[in-house]
């Protein structure tokens, strides 16, 4: 099939929705984040990219803490709000009942079904964003959301978005399983091959 | 609900699965990539986080080069067997038919119906893994996965990953839409505030 470009700045993968939360200025403070990823295996670390403009860039920087918390499909309203309304212009402290672990300037969100906090080890500038790369230090779930004790995808019912078409989307069925599928692969290839 | 912990180093939120595709040295390779995100607006950005135990982390150091791809479902064994395969033992060349686009050590995948070809411009040192931040040169379509002119998640038909259950997953129904549903929420706040 012929390939063609597409407009190479806004297209995202889906990924999942998840909620950042800081202190501005002593301030609680939560806006939508979609662009992280985990970094390190261990010791646990995860990178997010927040913008320069934003007040959590600036929270961040003065405080060297943040969270991440995963919102259910329940909140997504509340949810697309953090993203939509800045902390300069309205007050978002009120959204959530937030708790604490370690961490005192990274408020978690109670009623979200995976909250972590997280402190930062290294600061990324890029042109336009900050690449914020931090140690994960606890995560929060509650037995609920857990099957055999593994944070369970079908009972935490996260939501995901793709840009440029900017939709949020449910978790589909299962459809594979992960370093398992591949030896299926393998047994075909040695067959086709008829090496050992 | 009481909160607990839960094993900070295995989890995991929905990623899009996708397959890494480099030389090493000069050899066309392939390996199952789940850490990565978008890192900057403009210039348009991706950061992909690699083990350095991998080819692939040597591969890229050495041409600064490298594609992003994006499977179908319908590649789900092909894709696991390139994360459990290393290169080191196994020749992973052969599997997909590969085109170029203007970067020479950046093998895109033809059958993927996102492709994008992105050259390296930051190296992050991390404990047991290297954050590569790359500028993204072009990404590659067919006008059979856009809708209006834009990727169409349903017609890509992608497939995520959760950890530590490792199971792979289709994306669902769509449930909300983005920079819209929380203006919903701003109306209901200032009904119940009675703020203007």
């Amino acid at each position: 099939m012929a390939k063609i470009t597409v407009e190479k700045n806004l297209f995202c993968l889906p990924w999942t929705q998840t909620l950042l939360g800081t202190r501005v200025h002593g301030k609680v403070n939560f806006m939508a984040l979609d662009w992280l990823t985990r970094v390190n295996f261990d010791p646990a670390m995860l990178g997010i990219c927040v913008g320069r403009a934003h007040a959590s860039n600036e929270a961040i920087r003065e405080t060297g803490e943040f969270s991440v918390n995963v919102p259910t499909q329940d909140m997504i309203e509340v949810t697309d709000y953090c993203g939509i309304a800045s902390a300069r212009r309205e007050d978002k402290s009120k959204l959530f009942e937030v708790f604490y672990g370690q961490l005192q300037k990274a408020p978690l969100i109670a009623v979200c079904p995976i909250a972590m906090e997280c402190r930062v080890v290294q600061t990324v500038e890029l042109p336009s964003n900050t690449f914020f790369i931090a140690e994960i230090i606890t995560i929060y779930s509650e037995e609920r959301f857990l099957t055999n004790g593994k944070p369970d995808v079908k009972k935490i019912r996260p939501f995901l978005l793709t840009m440029p078409d900017n939709r949020f989307w449910g978790v589909g069925d299962q459809v594979g399983s992960a370093w398992k599928d591949g030896t299926t692969f393998r047994e075909k290839l040695k067959e086709r091959t008829g090496r050992p």
